[in-house]
């Protein structure tokens, strides 16, 4: 399969900085498009695959699934794009097309594992793929966003991943007019799930451990903040979320929030992968039929529809740019939460 | 208020075997029937209560809130009910009727507490309720279900709790036609949920740590049984249900079952009220977008739904009667788990 070169930024090893290095993008083939990279959000499971915190990254390693950019070459089947069009790629870069999840539109729980955009196994060159820190990248056209031109399209970037996540179990436990919504964390998805909560039409609430967070949860649309460290304030809540979006990516305790959940009311967790623990109390789930639940990113068509409303609602993400160059810093910020709420690459520095 | 007499069957203290005694009944009020008692099942948490198992035990304790009768006196504004019809009483004579709860016909998870059929505070009468083990009730009409003419009666009682606690989580998560249902468990509630879920249209597969129950499962209704303690089995069922019924009533460890969960399912506890130990791993709850959730009985018009299902579909539950004298030793077969499926009281021995 015929290739061309494109410069990026990679991880050597696990703990090598990333720096600039020529990697290979394959030709378009007929239902691929070509798209310039224009932005690219810097979201933390790039440190962590860079890294290799989870196991199982595969060196050189590109990280980067929030992209932005503009179509420079359609495959001759494609009909969704033409050259010159805005396009977004997120975490999914492919997947089988025929299971029961993907012929549901839930393409990130394809049974058969989706192509990650990064540190995926590439079935078209064989090796595993490279992501978003890079001047151009081809991708399946199905598996391709169309972004409103009407939004700053830096600030889209991180739609396609922090968006999504925060997004998509917003819509599947039903949050509309009325909801009530409380968000755990304020990162970047916790801010992206006060703004989509909110642009949905619920009241909006985040549980935050520190009162310095209140001024910026209330710009970003937050209803109420709540000193989760608080009894007081915790105790005024009991009973009153529908849904609770909790975004924290470490190991924490969720019984205080459960006992927040109104009768019937689900707690997703979307940021913690890994064991609940202090344990988990079934008391409050069993006399209130509350839930604990999971969920990871989105499917295509549900990103598609994330971001249509966005265009239509003007939500982006609050971000800080960078140059390509800035990366192992801002690594290194973000792993002090030292970011209002997501860096963003400007690839024009590549 | 007035009273009348009627004899009883009631723990006395915490470890006293349960004996005959007399109790006060109010005389009907205006929205009150009296129901003479002609059976009753026997419930975990009935000995559970008469043992002060959970604390919070207000002696005498009157067990039995599975209560199938005939009405024998009405009060002047019932119109739901006349003398000789029959008549169902569950886990709940009261609730407060204008909370959030009860205004959805959720009166188990009513705001200001339910009262319960014994063990509850008596708004009328003071003191607390005294439960089935006697001759008559007297009931507010609102909390009373009308019971098919065409069943059992005797295997009619335990629908009103084992039946309710396991129809309501599985027409809150929409079994149906087509679903696939895990049962964990086979005992009181299991064999219901088995039941149930069969007459509702599901695939029905009962987990079980024993061979020995295979039979009767597939008598019971369910299609597979499921050895959960041989590695092979389970995972043969990896990512194959729906709803899961998991009524275990004691700790144990629920992330088996949950890797059996379809995308988007749910595991519903309906029997254990602690923490979750071994700790649950979220890991395969975010991949696959699972819940785990609690469900206590059921409210009143769902109990009625369930009955008149049960009616309809010719379900009832499997017994053994027993004279109300025999009610220690029952007990004590129960913590064996020595019965098929639960017991039920000819209140004619009384
Ligand atoms: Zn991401
Ligand atoms: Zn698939
Ligand atoms: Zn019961
Ligand atoms: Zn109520």
């Amino acid at each position: 399969m015929s290739t061309f070169t494109v410069k990026a930024f990679a991880a050597e090893s696990t703990t090598a900085d990333l720096k600039e290095m020529n990697i290979e993008r394959r030709d378009t083939t007929p239902n691929d498009v070509e798209i310039d990279i224009l932005y690219c959000g810097v979201c933390h499971s790039d440190l962590h695959t860079a890294r290799n915190d989870w196991g199982g990254t595969m060196y050189p390693a590109v990280p980067g699934h929030e992209i932005v950019g503009r179509i420079t070459k359609v495959g001759s089947d494609v009909s969704k794009f033409k050259v010159g069009d805005l396009a977004g790629v997120g975490c999914i870069v492919d997947s089988c097309g025929h299971c029961d999840s993907c012929k549901q539109d839930l393409e990130q729980y394809c049974l058969n594992g989706f192509t990650g955009t990064y540190n995926g196994k590439d079935k078209h060159l064989g090796g595993h793929t490279f992501g978003g820190y890079s001047q151009k990248v081809v991708v399946d056209a199905d598996h391709v966003l169309k972004v409103p031109e009407n939004l700053d399209l830096a600030a889209v970037a991180p739609l396609l991943c922090a968006g999504i996540t925060t997004w998509s179990p917003l819509k599947h436990w039903n949050v509309g007019p009325g909801s009530k919504v409380a968000v755990v964390g304020l990162g970047g998805l916790g801010h992206m799930a006060i703004k989509l909560a909110k642009g949905l039409g619920a009241e909006v609430t985040l549980f935050s451990r520190t009162p310095g967070k209140t001024d910026d949860a209330k710009q970003l649309g937050a209803d109420h903040v709540v000193i989760s460290t608080d009894d007081t304030q915790m105790d005024s809540v009991k009973g009153k979320f529908d849904v609770i979006i909790d975004t924290v990516p470490y190991v924490h305790d969720v019984n205080p929030y459960v006992t927040t959940l109104n009768i019937s009311g689900t707690l997703v967790l979307v940021g913690y992968l890994g064991g609940l623990e202090p344990i988990l109390n079934t008391v409050p789930m069993i006399l209130g039929r509350k839930s604990v639940a999971g969920s990871v990113i989105g499917g295509i068509a549900e990103t598609q529809e994330m971001l249509d409303f966005c265009g239509e609602h003007n939500i982006v993400s609050e971000i800080e740019m960078i140059n390509m160059q800035d990366i192992n810093e801002a690594y290194e910020r973000m792993l002090k939460s030292d970011v209002r709420y997501r860096f963003v690459i400007d690839m024009k520095s590549l």
